[in-house]
């Protein structure tokens, strides 16, 4: 059981987190906040409210005693999937909520701010503490979510806004297409064969599914220096890559067909040539040297293939390699391209040797399913559902990307998305 | 051709009706009215704008010279459904727009405002005069859709906000059902066999479906002296209208069943006995003397039939036998219970002889498809679009509602929507 | 109440509608006839069944004192729609039904058909011969319908197999294009205004929905010699008849967009120019004077706009209109192109003054929705539920088509179908 | 590279494994051969067809000379997925295809047959042994589908008819429900942890996804001694088991609200208490010692959560450690529960010491994922798209069914089936 966060810095850590929250809305309107593009994302207000519940739900009610609920039905509409925490409101439905407005929900996030501190401040258990802990976490994966809900949200909209500052008006942003650009070739690391061990055991904070530490046999490998750029994916296109079935996977090549899919999320094929892209700071011309970004496991998978076609051997790296490397070389969040740099949109990774870009920038689809590991259970109680149940059908995703916060990450962390999700910062790295 | 509203009167008309859309949001936030319920809705934001984007495609754009066009995309995004004028944002993503702000589309209103003043200060034409005019119906009736799509929309919160006033705390309006309620019976008034006529042709401003004024042969008939009421409705439930195939169309039935229909739309059950229901002021008692409202045509068409199974030979009425009836009754929507009174709730018309509430209240369902009367062709240009296109599989409701205005009524006005669309302010009438 | 056919007729009647629908089948293997190839067609097998188990439901159970039923199950499975009869089979699910075989459902028939010749033989009373006369007419309209689905179903396979003799190889049809083609311009018959009837109501048998005959005001109007030929409907294509929104109803346009018709049901382009058809003698050329088939109401109504391009007040004719004409006309089924020529395809009816080709070739769709007659009433009990429930959203169709029999037409016949229904034998005639 | 089977001993190989295929529709009539029952099911005819179309397409085209391709569009018709080898008629549509008829398909397989025999008789290479090989397995997998999509087909029938012999009639199995049952609990054999290796290498034949074989780690381990039975199973449910979301993973609790689940599939509630079940042979009772059968993946899951509650630890295994236990064990399909045996129900394995119930009886749902094995790679052209592209998004399920021929199975063999999939012969093994 690792030691939690405690005190002082608990409290801080508390704040800061929170704080952040606030400031990734500050661009919006309330009307940008209350709209539910697809069922799968989800509209900023209720990110706000819902890692606000969270606290109230775990820590508040459990917890702090005499805790004036703040709404007697929040509990209903701001519940996201936990059926031991009672019934909610369908999460399709959730861009319908015009009530409680934006100004409500902040003070609710200020009322459970206040109680939170009365909490924070009493003597405090390690139980407490770590309950807190995984609701920082939560709060900061929201974070990433709610910056990739909202582009999405904006990218519907045929005007194209941007989420601050940068170009709105998409007419600006038509220009030449680089005549040529010098990316250069990755190279690999190689990793030798052995028995390892991946997952999290000691020290600091890490969600179940990390869990536990476990041994696991790997054959010598190699991992790319680098994900894969925008510039080798514009190839990839350009040779076909989305009109040849035999580089997809069966059901990626119906989806390929059925959503009619001819390049990543976000990017408009420029009238004269090259190819320009929606970000958070409105529409912007796709540069070569970039990872390439809103990308899914099957295009990811179809990528590797095709490269697979000049360089045998070529595929996507396991969850276990990637972390077996990513350990090995110094995995880095604070040195990474993470949201704290603020960007918010990947950039090509400083020139240097060894791995380059394993934190932050994209997240890196990996060739694993999302399965437990060996030995896992879930916590007790409602928490059990955080993780545990969702160990089907969705795929291992590692490293972080430039929408996530550096605190956030660790090399052990798993994120997981269904194979046909594009609205993610995701990208890919290759292995052999 | 009838002669048009023109100078003074038209301007004043116009300032009235442009004002009274935006008293109808002033109880909005930005957030109320942003979003969008079901495709067949739109939201508030877009009604404020597609309304102004009819006057400056249909009146500036060809008649002020040197007008400037306001945003070069509002065209595409507040076209509603006129082909010629060219392609337009997706009518099921209406919702998605959370740019421009409410307060742009404000912006945009009195930029469009401004010039229609100068438009109309210049020495008019009849041609212009009478576009104007359709403007201004134009307007009208999305004032009673703005009405009925906020319901919808506040109505799918689970915390049920009230649009205005009222009591929004839905737990307040639990309360005793009336021990008992005495609705005096409906009686008829007879109209005898004859060749009649039926549609308009002179004076005063119609739309095209209403036209041409033609002859038609009806036998003789009886027309109820008011609309069924709220209390009968009931009975009709605790009979098992809802659970008695025999009652109801086909269609219908399957309707009934997929969607698991047991009373109108907005009623719930109250746990101590009788029913409330969801209006713009809230939750409220169903009152047993209210005209019964949000009943689609197929549960119109079963109720006439289960009160036939009583007293055989009712029925719904023909939109002809309804306007022979009301043009021989006097109809009269100044007297009316309509927008003007500010209730937005149907109330139970007055006592009194004769056919009682034929003017507002609800809409009364007729049994006559919508279809084009003989000699009828659409204007030339794209406001032939208006109602032509639309004459399949659409039924005719008569009389308007406590949602229209006075005067956007008359006796010859048709109204009409799906046989399964439950969310305007719809109820009925019955013949024999 | 009309007086039925009785005693040896209605026998022989009864044996010679029986072996008909028998006939129709020997073309068809066991398997041909189990498979439905969509909700709204049934299998061959099932047409087989559902009108015997009609005669075993409507007369021998009721009237025929100790009838053994054949099989406890069949009436769940052959029930078609009527809610007094009891549960059903899922009309979606008629093509799961491998058992019983067709061998056993011929002898099912030959069951009810030695029962019923028992029922005949007895002292039969004017209540049994109309329900046998139903259950006839009823019959009749399966056998149509039997032809068609059967047509579709073939259709739905790749090989394109003829229903018998002709050409099932598809290569063979493909046959240079008409050089020109010489079609009358067709002319019409004028009809003078006043208060006419329509609807059956002496004499031999109809359905409940041809009645009560009632009076109708009409205006003058005028209806073409012959219905709308297939080089007309070429030439339709040819100027962009499925391209352009402004000759479409707005469900039609939306239908056509996205559906992707380019051209009637059946119609695929030929290579060399010109276009075949799918006809139940295999693939065929596309004969140009020969009335047009298997369009929808949609199409129909698109073709009279654009026709009425070129020559104002074009329109298809309301139901009245084309009753009153063939009244006035005399509508003979005895020589029309009907389902006993045999040939199943209509052919160009034969020149000749006054109207041509009312009776048989392809169902006239006419401007009228199916409704009930003014004073309409549904028989008490299930047959109650033939006609009645399915008075929305269908549009009547006039005169009856080559697939259907002689003996089953008269002038006040209304078919009726949805606006998208294309599988159905269907054309039109021009009015204005 | 296995060296594969030859000369005489492949030649009685082919003409048994064909000759089984055809015993097994024998007692299926040309109507049941035809239909489709959903879309991953295919009709009987079509498993005749596609199977002799792989030789066709696989063997006779590309290796005997002057091979008279039997129809020029059964290409198109039988053609599964292989994008290499050209377009193919719609998976959803295979029930379309009244032609060619049954007998039409078995004089195309005597044409293949013959044909083969020419290519047997030749002096054959390795390649074309081990393609034929190949086209052997690919038949003996059909045969098991075969089976499988017969079942569901005569499932949806409401005559619940049986295949062959047994009681069709289902109100004749309703008995007396087991007034107790005495299951042995199950026990549990030890596996050490160690460095193990799994996969095929030499030898016999296998899939491409079966190889390579490579080392594994695995930490300490038990397995069951025998599949979980259908009297746990009851218990299962007793206890609220399709009630408790807490049971499940996510998708497959929406899954069971969506469907409606309460019980495998096939199983119905006897009115007296117990349970009976749809076999091949009619309904017949639920036999509490049987291996339970038709449960998916989300189901197993769910059930070994149950267990857990009792039992800490209990799960299901991996595909790794069934197959390590399995060849420790003497894994041996000759002795299994397989089709051989002709039951075409599971019965519960003989009691005895070790691991029983291995081979055959109910195919056991894993832990694992269906993915690549570390270094695999699918075969150069059209059989690279066997197996490689669907592994995504299914589970693995080991050791055969009742419904497998004996000399189809390996201790290495991977078949595998989305989550959801319930009409495969599918049962569990707890691991812990
Ligand atoms: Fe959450
Ligand atoms: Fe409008
Ligand atoms: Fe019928
Ligand atoms: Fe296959």
């Amino acid at each position: 059981v690792p030691t939690p966060l405690m005190g002082e810095a608990l409290a801080e850590r508390f704040t800061d987190v929170r704080a952040f929250t606030e400031t990734l809305v500050e661009p919006l309107s309330p009307e940008d906040c209350v709209v539910q593009p697809m069922p799968d994302a989800s509209p900023a207000k209720w990110h706000l409210a819902h890692t606000t519940w969270f606290f109230e739900a775990f820590l508040l009610k459990p917890y702090l005693s005499k805790y004036p609920i703040f709404h007697p039905k929040f509990g209903f509409l701001f519940n996201s999937y936990y059926n031991a925490l009672g019934p909610r409101h369908a999460r399709a439905a959730r861009g319908m909520l015009t009530r409680p407005s934006l100004e409500e929900v902040c003070d609710y996030r200020a009322h459970v701010d206040r109680h939170m501190a009365e909490l924070l401040a009493q003597n405090e258990s390690a139980e407490t503490a770590r309950l807190i802990e995984v609701g920082l976490h939560h709060e900061q994966q929201h974070q990433e979510l709610l910056l990739t809900d909202i582009k999405y949200t904006l990218w519907r909209n045929p005007l194209r806004p941007a989420y601050r500052d940068g170009t709105s008006n998409d007419e600006q942003v038509e220009r030449e297409a680089p005549a040529s650009f010098d990316i250069p070739h990755s190279s690999f690391t190689q990793f030798s064969e052995g028995l390892y061990e991946v997952g999290r055991d000691t020290g600091a904070f890490c969600y179940d599914n990390e869990q536990p530490r476990h041994r696991v046999w790997r054959d010598a490998f190699e991992l790319a220096d680098r994900p894969v750029t925008s510039g080798e994916w514009a190839a990839f296109i350009e040779d076909g890559g989305y009109r040849r079935p035999e580089l997809w996977l069966s059901a990626g090549w119906a989806a390929v067909q059925r959503e009619g899919w001819e390049a990543p999320l976000y990017w408009e094929r420029q009238k004269g040539g090259g190819w320009r892209t929606f970000t958070l700071s409105g529409m912007a011309p796709v540069e070569p040297a970039e990872p390439v970004c809103h990308v899914n496991y099957y295009e990811a998978d179809a990528f590797a293939r095709w490269a697979g076609l000049s360089e045998p051997g070529l595929r996507l790296p396991t969850e276990q390699e990637w972390e077996i490397a990513a350990d090995a070389s110094g995995y880095d969040p604070a040195a990474g391209d993470t949201a704290d740099g603020g960007r918010l949109h990947p950039i090509a990774p400083a020139p240097g040797p060894g791995l380059r870009g394993l934190a932050g920038g994209v997240w890196e689809w990996t060739a694993s399913p999302y399965i437990a590991y060996p030995g896992y259970a879930p916590p007790a109680g409602a928490l059990g559902e955080y993780n545990g149940k969702f160990m089907c059908d969705q795929w291992v995703l590692r490293g972080g990307s430039c929408a996530t916060s550096a605190t956030h990450l660790r090399s052990t962390y798993r994120n997981f998305f269904p194979a046909d999700a594009r609205w993610q910062f995701s990208g890919l790295r290759l292995a052999r």
